[in-house]
């Protein structure tokens, strides 16, 4: 069996869903880095990889490619389910699920650097009006978050009750990215109550930009 | 038990999917619909049942509600797992996630009721041109949706051989909001045969919007 490769970037929070999955189910892999700013990711070398031209992409070790960070941690869940990031019951399940879907479609979507791009290329949209976008659109998401949070009260050290889950890994990602873009998270204690206890743990400190071979 | 509840409304794409995928695992459901153009997502009510403000939202039959469309997907594919909506290895399963997210994370989100009204009222974005930022992404999106088809030689009637499954249900929503906004489809001959094909099929057929109670 061939090494497993993560073809990503160091502060693409999506690869960084993927790096904090392997390494807290301890699964050994190698990173191949693409500077998205040169638009590395979008070489013919790494579009024969993968033809949506996005990081993250996993080679397994078979050789497959698997895209889609979600569908990467969905894939290393099944293949590798212990430690478990996700509940039991399909209830608890789908509860993790939708708060990672609240990081992974309605916040990071939208505030992806593609778009960031294209409003300053076609809208004329300066540095500050950029980080106005970002700001509106993240704290639209950790409002909803939070709330959900408060209302279901299904919270502990994790978002969900005391065990590390997809929600965590997400929303981790999100706070960091949040963090460079001046994110007043004043209004958002249990958010950054969760956010900052993942920061103290080992894969999640291992999986940080600025741990990473390609960190500048 | 009390009756299944999804809360959405006829023309959400979101709403679709889990219409489509209610019908194909014949749940019986009952429908409250939020028309989204009067913000009746943001009342009071609503809120109590999803802080976060957005549909669907499914009330299962013990009162527990779920949000977020691929999470509740998720949740009626573990419950009630015949006929699948994922194929049986675990690559497989995470080939058919990753085409669902391009639809749902890259494509979906960036062309958002709420994005587009905010394009109109913060940066004064006209019809015509809210049209174009619609086709820019949904475009770029069925390209690498496309692309991969094309490359993974996997597809037959559906997106994975011969089995409806997640993606076809997330790709036939897309393609409708498509057909609104005018996008064109000639560079895109795999994935409008899919689509096409799932629109003969009568769970898709029973949850199209112009079949909802609510539609007009």
């Amino acid at each position: 069996m061939a090494a497993v490769i993560l073809h990503g970037y160091f502060r693409s929070s999506t690869s960084f869903r993927v790096r904090a999955t392997l390494n807290i189910k301890k699964i050994t892999y190698q990173q191949k880095t693409y500077p998205l700013l040169e638009a590395a990711h979008q070489s013919e070398a790494y579009l024969a990889l993968n033809p949506q031209g996005l990081v993250p992409s996993l080679q397994w070790s078979d050789g497959q490619v698997i895209t889609q960070s979600l569908a990467i941690m969905e894939f290393l869940e099944e293949i590798a389910p212990t430690p478990s990031l996700l509940p039991e019951t399909p209830a608890a399940r789908a509860y993790v699920r939708s708060l990672t879907q609240i990081i992974a479609s309605d916040i990071h979507p939208v505030n992806n650097l593609r778009i960031l791009q294209h409003l300053e290329s076609a809208y004329g949209q300066d540095k500050d009006a950029l980080k106005q976008w970002f700001q509106r659109w993240a704290i639209c998401g950790f409002e909803a978050f939070e709330a959900r949070l408060d209302a279901d009260a299904l919270a502990g050290q994790f978002c969900y009750g005391e065990q590390i889950s997809f929600a965590d890994i997400a929303l981790t990602g999100q706070y960091i990215n949040n963090q460079r873009f001046d994110v007043d998270m004043s209004g958002f204690p249990r958010l950054s109550a969760i956010a900052e206890h993942c920061l103290t743990l080992q894969p999640i400190i291992a999986a940080l930009p600025q741990t990473q071979p390609d960190a500048f």
